[in-house]
């Protein structure tokens, strides 16, 4: 349960984009670098953590760009579309780029935790792509 | 929607506190650090914004405090009590700091994005007191 | 005074882009962050805070991009260039537009706290256009 | 190089504290938050990375910590030293333990990027001792 929706809602302005791709995808951004958080730790506690620098690092990156994204897209007075198209941008590479490396993992070690944090990554990285369409518009 | 109870159940060791209590902890804390981000700037949108100036810094201070909590707690492997403690307790002060005076001007100036903050921050201040609760026992 | 160099330094592999380059690029990414963050609020302490709107904004959004990039910087084992240059675009375009924003306001307003805090974002900006042409070499 | 004491020069009230402990104490933050970023990869860089794992979380969450305290301090206007305060304990004591942990890998495995990461952990334990110090005065 979040408050994403009722903080849209509640927004004394004209939302920027569309209300609900906005507010599933600020969503998917604080929930994808929850997943991330966890999983660079979850990753730690394997005993094969030497097949798992990439991935960890990957998390790490992630976890930051969709912190920031999900904090760029909150902000609605004086949105700026070149800043949020560029941040948008990189957090659609970094997500692709971290969901391949978790779902990489998920098949070859039967990490369920790659595997959930993989499809945190791609819900954030379908958002992002939605919104970005959106602002396109 | 939020994948942070499925990202608990998938962690291989043991989780150093009730699950439930804690999942409930990470999620507030991530909810948190967006409405007051959201919060801060949709202050900015009111004619009022110079009775708004401690809202605005108690918003982004706590916005910073929630991220870092919810990240710490999202950290299982090698959990460090000491830290989580400190954390949480910066974290209840900031939360409690922030609601009142969210609250205040969601009574006197009735700003309805500043009801729905303080709601997030009061859910958080309390799930952080009893994530502290769970730790002492 | 920064431990950067240091870091870079001791790093035991080899350092994906060069080293005085990119050490001085996390540094500006960080102290752009740091820069950001306190002129937000000091703009909040001027009379004319309704001038200053899109300026604080701007500011939040760079302190937290900056954030970021100076983070996936700072993180060479497993380097991934594409979400480096992603990150180091978003870094500036931001920087660019922040620092625009805080110039107007250091010559039309004469606050000489967006003065230097757009000296910052312009040092960032610069330091992010010399990575980019260093990591497409 | 940084901005700090410029920005802190030419913010236009009066500083909360001793400027230059505070200038001291936020540079040392923003700064921990560079070094313990990079030192967690790093580790992951290590052939013995199974015996990092506690000074890869320790690093992970002193990095978020020092970042939350360096913004809180940055902000002067509105500054509530009962935030401050809860920062600065929660930046002391996870500075202090994760340095004590990279000055053991330092020490045992000759560990050079532990060991310049537990000079910033240090520095930064420190500087927010002198700074709770002054907030108490």
């Amino acid at each position: 349960m979040t408050h994403t929706r009722e903080m849209l809602e509640t927004y004394p302005g004209t939302v920027a984009l569309d209300a609900a791709i906005l507010a599933e995808c600020i969503e998917a951004c604080f929930d994808c670098d929850q997943s991330c958080s966890a999983d660079a730790v979850d990753d730690l506690g394997e005993e094969e953590v030497n097949h798992l620098r990439r991935c960890i690092t990957m998390c790490l990156n992630c976890s930051d760009v969709c912190a920031t994204t999900g904090r760029i897209l909150s902000r609605q007075v004086e949105f700026e579309p070149v800043i949020a198209r560029a941040a948008l941008q990189a957090c659609v590479e970094t997500c692709r780029l971290c969901a391949e490396e978790c779902e990489h993992h998920a098949r070859e070690m039967n990490m369920e935790h790659c595997r959930v944090c993989a499809e945190s990554c791609r819900r954030c990285e379908r958002a992002c792509r939605d919104t970005l369409s959106d602002l396109a518009a």
